[in-house]
């Protein structure tokens, strides 16, 4: 179980907020299995997003900065898994050679860009998936540095009209959640790869999936996983049904922004703080879920949890 | 490598913070071997010392709560280890058992009060290392609770009378580098470890080890290690020998209270501070140590590092 949660300051960033959970069941004869040995991870120390206030829970964010991190990363993920499975295979790997790409979805517009980008280094590893239309499309930016590449506009344009055709078939049906629910952080790629599953289950049998993880400050890994329908309980059909990732959405509630002020008003004066008691309105909570109810004058913390519907904890189905 | 440092605000704790590091080469055929099936472990959620108040790097500490629960940890620990022990060599385990038992030392006074905690349990277990005159003096206290027996200071008391001679053989010789130095956090059971490398190395062949391990808040772990002389240059000799611990214990520094404290109070205004320069001294630190020399306005860190000597990094001896 991974999960995380980011809120920022009263600014911009604020509604890039967000905070989601990813719950993965690892085992033997997996439907869904890591092509171990096609994966490219990329790290550097930067300062795009960093939490250096402790008294606070509201990071420091770069969000040009962190964007450009962003895409080095990928690129730099690209080049060594193109470099591996050129080892492996004795051919240029190119886009051609997944069936889908899911990103860390922070925002669908960098989903847009980076797919898009994926596309421009084809161009540059001369791959089969760039036809000579596209050849030529892209033949003004080819003697770019890799710091203009980033900047310039119109190659972003461009690479996206390029990508446009394989961005509908090979991205697009990982985009659902995210783009229905905004930054989920940690959970974001997972989210991104349920859509795939709920969007298309049934013909996902023997499947590549190329995913893109990213987190800020900065560490990110490409790797690919491989599909096929398996077994029951855990056929893909199955995983799809159970997550019910329809009835999740329909489920969401909103907020108005003024109570959302004032709920991040009361977390900033409690974060880190002392001696206060919770509010014991826990109507939102799902059944089963501890919760803070009190901080004591030595910091100490005390939790209830929530009755469970029926004396059960609820699974989610 | 492990480490941590631990400084506390003015007042009584003041004087038990300490911070050291521990570097351990693991590999196979070791001269110092985990018994890996004699060990006990014990968990528990308490508020000894923590450090709930992010803006500060001070810990909040109960002292008298947190000796208690290094001893429920112990008598917790050393009740699984006897109990595996029954079960694979069909007896009950005493501390006759082992050569030597090695704690980690915040202060030489619990290792004192520890070791007899040992003796006391062997007594309830009706150990072999209890003879009739011990047994006479641990009679009255049989009958305590648990609770009771942690804060009877007649039974420490006798319990320390009756370790005397055993404290002397299996504990003093472990004891050394703690006394020296004071609590190295972390590091300190390993530094205890040491001194008995340091003071026995020859005659520690086929000797078995028990150490303690305990962690605030609350995690301890005692577990066994067998000992053997092993090959040049991984021999318990060369160890000592390289260790040079005499040679390290006389290079100690002594610093005047009012430096100290004009350090921490620097210390206080800088931690989770932005915008300030360090002092060019290095004077204190070894060759080869990187150093921070600047926090700017955006919290963003800059790092040094010193020259070694002859352009080498030194490694120790």
């Amino acid at each position: 179980i991974c999960t995380d949660s980011a809120v920022y300051a009263d600014g911009p960033a604020r509604p890039t907020g967000g905070a989601a959970a990813v719950a993965m069941l690892i085992g033997p004869d997996a439907p869904i299995a890591f092509e171990s040995k096609l994966r490219g991870s990329h790290m550097a120390h930067v300062y795009d997003f960093y939490k250096p206030n402790l008294a606070s829970e509201y990071p420091v964010v770069d969000g040009k900065l962190s964007q450009t991190c962003y895409l080095m990363a990928l690129d730099s993920c690209y080049k060594t898994l193109c470099n591996k499975y050129k080892k492996l295979e004795g051919k240029q790997f190119s886009i051609s050679d997944a069936d889908y790409f899911v990103f860390h979805s922070p925002y669908n517009k960098l989903v847009h860009k980076s797919f898009a980008r994926l596309l421009f280094n084809d161009f540059v590893n001369n791959a089969s998936s760039i036809d000579e239309a596209a050849k030529e499309k892209f033949a003004p930016f080819a003697s770019l540095t890799g710091d203009e590449s980033y900047a310039s506009r119109d190659l972003e344009k461009v690479a996206q009209q390029v990508a446009k055709p394989f961005y509908d078939t090979k991205v697009q049906p990982a985009t659902l959640i995210p783009k229905q629910v905004g930054n989920m952080y940690t959970a974001s790629l997972y989210a991104a790869f349920a859509s795939l599953l709920h969007n298309k289950n049934s013909s996902l049998d023997g499947k590549r999936v190329m995913m893109f993880s990213y987190g800020s400050d900065s560490t990110a890994t490409m790797f690919s996983l491989r599909l096929r329908e398996g077994q029951q309980p855990f056929s893909l059909s199955n995983i799809a049904t159970v997550m019910n990732v329809q009835r999740s959405l329909s489920q969401g509630m909103s907020c108005l922004q003024k109570k959302f002020v004032d709920l991040m008003q009361l977390m900033e004066h409690r974060y880190g703080g002392k001696d206060f008691v919770t509010s014991k309105d826990c109507s939102l909570l799902a059944p089963g879920t501890y919760y803070l109810t009190e901080v004591d004058s030595k910091y100490r913390r005390f939790y209830s949890k929530k009755e469970s519907e029926n004396g059960k904890l609820a699974n989610g189905h």
